[in-house]
């Protein structure tokens, strides 16, 4: 089946234990991310923290991270997951297994980005109008993965990264503006440029040093 | 007094009617901030909306712009404050009143500036302690306005207003770290300058349009 042969695999929110088997149906996949939610963190807590260790990037809710780990601050639960799936750790880097990657989604505040060396951080896209939030969350692991399938021919770097969080966060300010799927189902690839390109613009400031 | 010649004003938050008789007693300030808290919402909202409408920029917690206006939406919140004091309208444009400036504080998760024309948005300074979040508001307030006081000589710029932005995350920042004002009372320039520095980095992406 050529979905076993994708190189890039996003275990979207489900139960751990499947998510497990999904992800070793493609032992070659180079780049592996995983949402989860705090039904599985209450009632599967095992089973998740397994499963997160044998991927590359953990999306999941703040709320969530911080529930996960036990730990308030974002930066600790971050860092906690990074160092889960770290056995390996006697082996040279690049046998070192599980996450190097993890993304906090913080709903209408936007979205941060935490890898072993570096932070990032994004605000939501303004919107005036909200009509529907469900699966704004969904939205944004998509558009973040898909981005990143799309455009990691040479691998995934911090840069890659980054943009792929602008094209999640804009994707899913689309998801928000009407119910269900309707508005991202008639998106143009203009509005998204637009969007990213105002995205960019609010965020951009120049201190003198 | 030489206070009394002063250029740009803030009035920390007290009793309303209060704010109102200092600001009285500056008639020729170019910019005044304000920043007040959800007890003034409750018991004198009027005297509240009457301040507010005398000055140029409100600095007020993300959920106190929402209680205040009674709209769950910060865009939508700001907009409401933003028509205040619109009663000169009739006038030419130099005369119209009210504020033309929100920030609202987000705690943790950062701040958001709303003018009539533009939008930004920072994320706070990623830290993984913090020792003590007391004061952080009023740290983020000084900073914003004491940059603003000390860099208005050309006027009050989008520009700089993003840049006073930025000073107010890091400055903030730095509060959070020890008790009371401890951690600011030493703070070199060097500090400061580095984390600012470290802000813009870690809110830079570009995405191929």
């Amino acid at each position: 089946m050529s979905s076993r042969a994708s190189e890039v695999l996003f275990l979207a929110n489900i139960q751990p234990q499947l998510q497990r088997e999904v992800r070793a149906q493609l032992p070659g996949a180079r780049f592996v991310a995983l949402d989860s939610m705090n039904l599985w963190i209450e009632i599967a807590r095992d089973a998740l923290v397994a499963a997160i260790s044998e991927v590359d990037c953990l999306i999941l809710n703040d709320a969530e991270l911080r529930q996960l780990t036990a730990k308030p601050n974002l930066i600790s639960a971050a860092r906690e997951v990074l160092a889960w799936g770290a056995a390996d750790a006697d082996a040279d880097a690049d046998a070192r297994r599980g996450p190097t990657v993890i993304v906090a989604k913080q709903g209408e505040y936007g979205a941060a980005l935490i890898t072993r060396e570096r932070f990032f951080a994004l605000p939501s896209y303004p919107l005036e109008t909200v009509i529907d939030p469900t699966g704004a969350g969904d939205t944004f692991a998509g558009g973040l993965v898909g981005y990143l399938a799309a455009n990691a021919r040479d691998g995934i770097s911090d840069e890659l990264l980054r943009a792929a969080m602008a094209h999640a966060t804009v994707l899913a300010s689309f998801n928000v503006e009407e119910f269900g799927t309707e508005r991202v189902a008639r998106l143009a690839r203009a509005d998204l440029d637009a969007r990213l390109q105002e995205l960019q613009s609010i965020t951009q400031f120049s201190v003198p040093l």
